[in-house]
């Protein structure tokens, strides 16, 4: 290991130890979003995916099989069909959102148009399945058949749930699990099929999956009234489109009826006003529901790093444990 | 048989024959259009899904397992999975087509919004490959696999191909293969598949199911321009659409340049007035290509009538021969 290597972020050390494959990876993408009659369709998927991401999805895939003595082209073929997952949700995902940036670049729906990103999503859909028939695993189109069923079950469950002030915190879960944690879990589950791991080993690596996709989530909420704009997002957009997320959840079970007012106003009703932002803020902290976001987060962090005492010891169950960390560590 | 059966319609017919198993795919889509979480998913499927249509794809699979000495459990399965597919491309296609009416009732899109209608097309998409994986056949999910991915890069082509007079034949097969026949043609090859057919046989089901759906396009459009309002279009739709049929393509490459330039302002510019459609329509009569369209309806129609020669002697093989020939006598 190079002595810089604690220095280095854990997703990018990841990427180092997985590289070759990852290059197989990300040469299959380019191979698979061609399309022979349809130009439209490779145009609006290179902007999507060239614009980088740290294709974490793909790199729990194979680190998941590195760390069970490997799989070779299986495993590739899987972490390829992951990621066009990812990217056919992204591209629905900001037309529901009505989106205008992501990655740092204007969106799909902003460039081209809705219809194209509806379409398109949907081609990438499909390619994923062809990718996966290929693996010749009728298990591992289960699994990835039932992350897609529960992506867009939670996806519809958050559209539903936003501007309730009913939302409980199972139902929060819920569509956390559906948008982030079903295809970490997912990822890391069929990684551990292809490489012939033990029944204990893999429904390890989904737990981890799964704990480190709430983890992450929970994270990416709480950044979201907490401060830095280093994903790419503002502070505040979660509440100006009115979304239940966990830190807003506990101030309104914890809010006085003044306090319930002002929620039903700004989230519910929908008239926000100069200064609501930091009111909100305000709530949240004077009920303590930030620093009790970061707890859970952290918790799930830890349960994600619990779940990888079941793998084999190696330089790659250390980068996951790290990446656990790290997901969290952001918060601090 | 009834006195009366050659007087009754051959889907009709076919719905008699395959009525037990019919029901059965009715309650297997009842049952998995069902979401524990988000109430708004059976909601959103079951206004299309009850209000009817014909069936016509789980038919075909049906009756290609029937003719085959049928398939049981796993032929209704593969028929609510294709069932499935077609409602998801329908919710996607009313969002592209920003359409208000479908099957007499307003469209998901303007009783909820598009957002409900991408996310629930994705989560019954999920779930037709959730059911599919249940009937343990890696052929057989290739063959929907692939269907999915030409459906999708059909409407994205259909999307660049609108408004551009360059459009040929060619590419107006392309797209009408996508958006129709390619789910007939998987419908139709599945079926013989679990019902254990010969490669010549699945060859033979797969090439009707290609050439009914063609057939079955080439009359919708013509319908479009024809005179009835039975399949629940309005005359003149693809016309402000500004969608590239072939009845239009065909007047467009035999246009004189006055033609052409009425033909540049109408589709590309979109610049329609009164008396447009009655102008287009006159030059589709003086170029007969509404006649030419009619006359390749009938011939794809024979070419499907012809694939049944591979298939054993059977009442529901007469059957499908009549729909071939039923799809283009609504022509007449």
């Amino acid at each position: 290991m190079a002595l810089d290597s604690n220095a280095t972020k854990p997703h990018d050390r990841l990427a180092q130890a997985l590289a070759d494959e990852m290059a197989a990876v990300n040469a299959l993408i380019r191979d698979r979003m061609a399309s022979e009659h349809a130009p439209r369709i490779p145009e609006v998927t290179a902007h999507l995916v060239e614009a980088g991401g740290k294709r974490l999805r793909p790199m729990l895939t194979l680190a998941a099989a590195r760390l069970l003595g490997g799989a070779g082209d299986r495993a590739v073929k899987l972490a390829a069909t992951v990621e066009f997952i990812h990217t056919a949700t992204l591209l629905h995902d900001d037309v529901v959102d009505e989106s205008t940036r992501r990655r740092g670049r204007p969106t799909a729906n902003l460039l081209w148009d809705n219809k194209s990103s509806v379409l398109v999503g949907d081609y990438l859909f499909a390619r994923s399945f062809q990718l996966m028939t290929e693996c010749n695993s009728l298990a591992v189109m289960a699994v990835l058949a039932n992350a897609s069923a529960v992506i867009a079950e939670g996806e519809v469950l958050q559209l539903t749930a936003a501007q309730n002030l009913g939302t409980t915190e199972a139902v929060y879960l819920q569509v956390i699990r559906g948008k982030t944690a079903a295809l970490f879990a997912a990822a890391c589950e069929v990684g551990a099929m292809v490489a012939g791991g033990s029944a204990a080993q893999v429904a390890a690596m989904r737990a981890y999956g799964d704990a480190l996709g709430i983890a992450f989530q929970m994270a990416d909420d709480l950044l979201d009234y907490g401060g830095t704009s280093a994903i790419g997002k503002n502070i505040g957009d979660d509440f100006r489109e009115r979304k239940l997320t966990l830190p807003v959840i506990r101030a309104v079970a914890a809010a006085d009826a003044t306090e319930r007012a002002f929620w039903e106003r700004v989230i519910e009703k929908g008239d926000q006003r100069e200064g609501d932002l930091d009111e909100a803020l305000r709530l949240m902290r004077r009920h303590g529901t930030l620093e009790a976001t970061r707890a859970e987060a952290n918790a799930w962090a830890e349960t994600a790093r619990a779940a990888l005492a079941e793998m084999p010891k190696h330089p790659v169950q250390a980068m996951l444990a790290d990446l656990a960390a790290y997901v969290v560590a952001r918060l601090t």
